[in-house]
């Protein structure tokens, strides 16, 4: 019975150990990475228990003293590890009972493990939540910068990767910042569900000894109480929220990095990545490989699979704790380094790429200007679907002669309809184009300020 | 040329059809579905077309009153689609101009079926959240009535599915409400997201023709303008933010689905399903199966598959409309239908559901007080990782003597522990230990009414 | 009691109805698909409780010629469905009654609905399996027969989307045929397991009546039987085996619809969609879209959302049937259906497709044998190293001087290495430049056409 | 240029490099798992360019050398990492050359690091799988081996969580035992399609130096050479299958590890977890967790959601080699590891759980003998459907009586059909019941003995 005394529930087994068993289950290997906030859980806790008569201001000042030392071997790197201890927890309050005594024993009074860990995990991710914001929010102003700054750059606007329609550079580079946008606001919101206090909750039916769970609240600056024990310790809502709003953030940035990686192709060949962002081949000397573009892109991928995962672990699970929730938190040190690393990647791409204007404008040609050529002829009193078939006529009537379609004949147009006139010649200019998408929301030069307006404006609500 | 003269691009192309790749391309097996919404963007773009001078009043008049005409054949099941309507959208314009002519090939001008279905599927999807906020409302308003009813009905709380503390019954079924006004909060936030217009985007570059987007959003009630043409058309987070809000609110209902298929089985008995909401067996005649949760467990599965289907489909896609895209509607359509089933189906199983108050007693045993032993213990001073082993040694010498462990006497317990006298004897009593838990969030009464007091607050202000 | 009496377990429940919750458990809508082989299980079995004694001949003849009946109803579309039909194996016993009387009632002895369905999908997918392996064979053969008939054909080799090297067109078509080919390998394999017989497995404990189930597999052509009832009437991996192979089949049909999708733009210029498969846009005359090829890519994630749910259904259920299993169906036919279209499609698109020669032989560029021109240095004896750094060197004095690679003069290469000399000329040779991957697998004429016979070989095994 | 002269492609960058990016591009922190099948397939390689002429006796000899002291470097973690060092192919050549100088340049002639990484991963995959294949083995041994121990225990066989039929314990084992090897066969067949050679690929167009692949094949003893240089180097199938038979394989495990979380709870109380497999509770001093079995369930999610990040990472991407496939290796290292704990832990549970005989036969009630009933009727000439319903309403009458199935009279019975009589005694009889179940697959003690030599016998044929 003795001889696993050190285990928190030493009192009772008396069976062997399955080495393989021990690894599996032990969870210190990565969830060291709370060290911080479950001191600052227990320091608070420590708190509420003194208030509620549990701990004398003595002993309450000895273990915020001896807590304060853990954290500074932790910060120095000089916190050893013993083979018992299975996780940050249980490793912590060993080292608090070296450093001060039996004392450390009252610490846990009234609180499990269950309740301890996810206001640790919620104590990271609300940080983790506010330094993801701020990296977001830089990428969004380089962007929102460089589409101010190249706003007289056109070339053409793709749909199904065929040419579209003449647009600005800018109005491409608002339409992933305006998506990131969306990215930035959930999760402000799925930040407001994460800060909430579960502490208190005990491991099933709350907290027995009247620990004032505000007081709690108010020590650890969350936002709110959790309402419900028994779901309080079991639900992980808001990691799931998380990881979501990682894959559906990755897959703005997967689509941007495609069009950055065509764009990059020789093909295209509108820009061009830093040397810094790209990378060579070991067999081909003349490469150069948009590697960070496309190891944005498999991010969405990866970052996507940590959320199934945890989906999947959380199905048809009985409620309040069970082991299978300590699932949640490798998928969420994870995803958050990857989203650290890929939103500073994009902004350094984005921050660097060159731009070839000439090849953009080179780019354009009449054949874009169809819809346009539709419209002169609605200006006209052509009912649409006439005028877009007329306009039809024009592009096949081109095609066949083997001209340019602003280079047919005004003649030649007068057979397909007798509203053409001379006028005409003004629908063949890409400038005048992108002027008339005048509606908000447009690609034209006063919709594309009006743009970058209401980002910036959204971007300073937001920080606020 | 003039062969396939009923296309929308009819004036180009000349190439033969293959009929699978017809059918393959072909949305209106179920885009029919927004026959009704669609309608509606057309009226209110008729309007802002007339606004913006393009109709005049009469055709707009002429339009409105043959869409209206079109709706009524839908409603009215009189509708015919003839085998060129590819889609609803084609196939409402067609029957507009065989209703009044000419005049309906002036109602697309300006207009793509890019920023007009994803108009139509925003309407219906703003009108489903709806539907399924009430639903869902309804499921917990049942689930709180229900608690508040039989709030002093106690059984065994469990975690590891191992019996862990005697609980009230209301916080059982409380823990999943809490549950699941998260969902509510959540769909209202996803709602806010999908009531967002995006028509006057036209396929890419916007509107040329000077429509008025305010005025349009007005007339359909939205509450915000998309600020980028390109990201308005091909952007689906709205989709992949409500099929994860259905993936998670099912992952909830699948852990009670769970429980309480446990708490039906012979072993458990805790609750009894309605007939209305059990099967039987084609082979065995004793056989009452709970195939109703069973059925919702399941349908986690498939709604995240949905989510995950999509998410996959979005992934790399070059930016602005791409043909994939048409995989959204199938997934939103199917996924709101299971939701709404599930919803209603969980109300009537919660609702009819029979409680067996005596074996819910009964099943509560003196281990389950170990706690409360320790508890005892810390009162009287002890530290409690001490009084957690001093329990800890008492259940193993019940456990040894093959005693509960209310039956150890005064003397055996203090063996144990000399803190333990004639008073431990309260420890013992089930409605005593629940009362303790009087922290906000416990299983004490007045937590539990607080906690009702709580959700119908949230109800009634999600309501608002 | 009465009530419900043609319901399977008529006689027992007395509760009333609820009819969303009816509609939520029946399958009917869907597992109609199952009509043949459900007639088909269904006779086998009988023939099976003939031998065992079950059934006299007499009846046994009657029951056969009912299921005929039922079938042939099924053929013609005349079978009509009662309201209380709520899955096939009720409907068509139901109907049997109706044709033939009470003896009827004898055709489920010793039989559950769980082996029941699981045998009639078996069937079911196993005639699908065959189907689809047909249907891949001809995409592949199609493949095949275009590499070889267009074997002269070079074009730049892509990776990173950066243009690589020069290699044979027919190169490109075979890397995605032999991809096909590992499909069409697994599907057999997929097709073994599914080829085993459930049937004779009751509801979990077996069938006790003696029923001979080798001659029930003899007579529906199975090639084993399932070992163990619980697992052969619970067990989906087959569904989900089915569905997987399915999503890495659309894995690569995703990504040769990727590099089609690519080839077709302006930019690339490779390779021209027929008509038949492509579509034209509502708003922009000009505009012919790959449709095709973005529904086949965007199926891939449709699919993979069916193998993603199930999954999730089948995770942490108990063993044995749950109703949770009822899930597999929906998925089945879905995917299926998908599959055949998406093959069809796709051997459409690939056998229609035009290249442009003349713009596929324009892309090569001289920078594309830089790799070439350091192998021509390792030729000398220079290490590989040395050889990649000098040929960099060489991309880069190009660049720098704006000239192509091959336009620097002796002298000027002679800087880099003096190991160069006239006979470098021979590396700006396309063709020969191909010709020397001549090792196994490699871009050579000779590699190109034993890939083609390595590819015909394959085939036609698996058709044996 | 000279500045990153470290870097493979040293000749022509010329940019600043950002930190960042720099980590976000290196595999090495997780690609050295692979060191020692790199230097073995670089050995390999070198005599391949021996006998090609590439390299003399001499040089390779000199080559092989040094590659097995960088071995031996690793093996005894000596290995020093170079700052440059970004992946493990980089970092071996890099030792190399300060080892043996010049010569070690000319090791990569011809090869790619798009052909090595595959062949290393191949390499490493086919150890893996075997190692898999052998615990795979030793967990169905194990259970194989307590099925033929304990052949004689009876106890509930559930459908729906609902009490069914009796069935022997050993049924219920080896029905999981069958499931698993479905597992086994599938993870052969993944293994023959790992062990396919592709180096001799290059980057994309094969080998232009007569490298004789049939040659490295032997030497590394693959099965078979990959067909297509583009396909071989860019093809992830392999990884894909094996992540999908860990998933498939996992829910197998979750469902067992679900049955026995059942079993050991206080209310069915069939099997208790060896201590060596349980936990305790922080808080709770009498409870003993399932984590082992909690965990098992657990992992199922978390190793489909590398395969499903996987499949989404592959979804769409261009052919040949892209950056996007370095997301391979961390999913195969995760999901090799947890396997391998999740099978080692499994066989540790299954071997050292404790039954409860007694539990188990009181937990047999008359109610599950309700259908053997029915089949008594049967034997005596009612069509099963009516045999059925009177076993219904046997059933009924007893629930209605308050009395137990077999409690019921025989008058009684004869109230619901008169073929009823004295032998149907022996229907109350639980060894009685299950010898009826005689057929293959069923739970008859020879049906039994017979699936314990099929699985004996398979396992033999896969060991072969």
């Amino acid at each position: 019975m003795a001889s696993e005394s050190g285990k928190l529930w030493g009192g009772r087994f008396v069976g062997a150990v399955d080495p393989i068993m021990e690894k599996f289950n032990a969870s210190i290997a990565y969830d060291r990475h709370l060290w911080e906030v479950d001191v600052q859980g227990s320091k608070a806790y420590s708190r509420g228990l003194e208030k509620a008569g549990l701990l004398t201001k003595a002993e309450m000042d000895q273990i915020l003293h001896g807590l304060d030392k853990v954290a500074e071997e932790w910060a120095q790197g000089t916190f050893k590890l013993s083979p018992n201890d299975e996780d940050i927890h249980t490793a912590n309050e060993r080292r608090l009972k070296e450093l001060i005594g039996e004392t450390a024993g009252k610490l846990h009074t009234g609180r499990s493990r269950n309740d301890q860990v996810v206001t640790d995990l919620r104590l990271w991710m609300r940080q983790t939540c506010s330094t993801l914001s701020g990296l977001l929010w830089e990428l969004i102003r380089t962007m929102v910068d460089r589409a101010e700054a190249e706003r007289d750059v056109l070339f053409p606007g793709y749909t199904h990767l065929q040419r579209a329609q003449p647009i600005r550079w800018s109005h491409w580079i608002l339409s992933h910042a305006v998506a990131l946008t969306r990215d930035s606001e959930r999760l402000l919101e799925v930040r407001k569900r994460i800060n909430v206090l579960p502490l208190g909750s005990g491991a099933i039916a709350g907290n027995p000894l009247g620990v004032d769970r505000e007081l709690l609240r108010a020590e650890l600056n969350f936002g709110a109480i959790t309402l419900n024990s028994m779901d309080a310790t079991s639900e992980r809502d808001f990691v799931a929220e998380f990881l979501f709003w990682a894959s559906l953030c990755m897959t703005h940035l997967s689509r941007m990095a495609e069009d950055l990686i065509l764009y990059c192709t020789k093909e295209f060949s509108f820009v061009q990545l830093s040397d810094a962002y790209s990378t060579g081949s070991s067999l081909m000397p003349q490469k150069k490989n948009p590697d960070s573009l496309e190891l944005i892109r498999s991010k969405a991928g990866r970052v996507f699979g940590r959320c199934a995962g945890l989906l999947m672990t959380l199905k048809g699970l009985p409620s309040t704790y069970n082991k299978d929730l300590q699932e949640d938190k490798e998928a969420v040190f994870e995803v958050s380094d990857t989203m650290s690393a890929v939103l500073q990647v994009a902004t350094g791409v984005i921050s660097t790429l060159q731009i070839h204007r000439e090849n953009m404008g080179q780019a354009l040609s009449p054949d874009m200007l169809a819809t346009d050529l539709a419209y002169y002829l609605v200006r006209k009193g052509m009912p649409f679907r006439q005028a877009h078939e007329a306009s039809g006529k024009a592009v096949f009537m081109a095609e066949t002669k083997g001209v340019a379609l602003n280079q047919l004949s005004l003649q030649e147009l007068q057979t397909i309809s007798p509203l053409f006139s001379g006028d005409v010649s003004c629908v063949w200019d890409y400038g005048h184009s992108v002027e008339q998408y005048g509606a908000l929301g447009g690609t034209a030069r006063s919709s594309v300020d009006w743009q970058i307006c209401q980002v910036r404006a959204l971007l300073q609500a937001q920080q606020a």
